[in-house]
């Protein structure tokens, strides 16, 4: 873990100093995030007349609900990559068995391609000795 | 969207009347909340002593953090979800473009064997016609 870091951070015109472990830049976007909430109960004119502990309880409500967004949001992304990491699972395992499948007729073929060799040899020697006995080369054996 | 809700809640032992779009179960949560950390301040000794308006001011610097962690948390996730959808883009092409050369294997593979099929016809009727010629039964053409 990183070293405490101390920083002087302005909230509602006020300046804090506050303690932790997050980075300097953390806390001044945190306070800005705040004033910015600040600033905009301000600018209503029903809002900027409200008593200050009534203000920070809005405050308070404003940003728990801003919080409670982020969650839902949050929480359904990770629905959605639940459901993306199972079906990259199902894809994976499909393209296994593809590639399995394919080695295996890629075998077949190259059997089917020997035997085809093979046969085309022999047929070709058949018909030369067929040639041949029917040239009378060869004397049939019947009438020796 | 829907009606506007009107909803009692009681934070920090007081009430309120919140008024807004979510219903009353939320509301109720995100007072639920806000307890709670009113709550964790109230069990320490330091923090219990601080004046109102600077426990305010926590209470908002706390909620805001679990908001910024929740937002940074929805980042990553998008980040992820984001890889992941990538992933299952190439993964389903790649599954394509083997189930087309499955079908060409497919194709390669049964003109092959009709081949073979072929060939072995025609090596056993040669076979056949050899056997004849040897034993006679076709006279030699070059003895007629």
């Amino acid at each position: 873990m990183s070293a405490k870091t101390n920083a002087n951070v302005i909230i509602g015109g006020k300046v804090y100093t506050l303690s932790g472990y997050e980075s300097e830049e953390y806390m001044q976007k945190v306070a800005a995030y705040i004033n910015m909430k600040i600033n905009e109960f301000e600018e209503v004119e029903h809002l900027r007349r409200l008593p200050a502990e009534m203000k920070s309880r809005l405050l308070e409500l404003n940003i728990a609900d801003d919080y409670f967004k982020e969650k839902e949001q949050a929480m359904h992304l990770e629905e959605d990559l639940e459901a993306r990491n199972k079906e990259n699972y199902h894809l994976k395992h499909e393209l296994v068995s593809f590639q399995l499948k394919l080695e295996d007729m890629e075998k077949a073929l190259a059997e089917q391609e020997k035997e085809n060799k093979e046969l085309l040899l022999a047929k070709t020697k058949l018909e030369t000795a067929l040639e041949d006995a029917l040239l009378g080369k060869v004397e049939p054996m019947g009438k020796k």
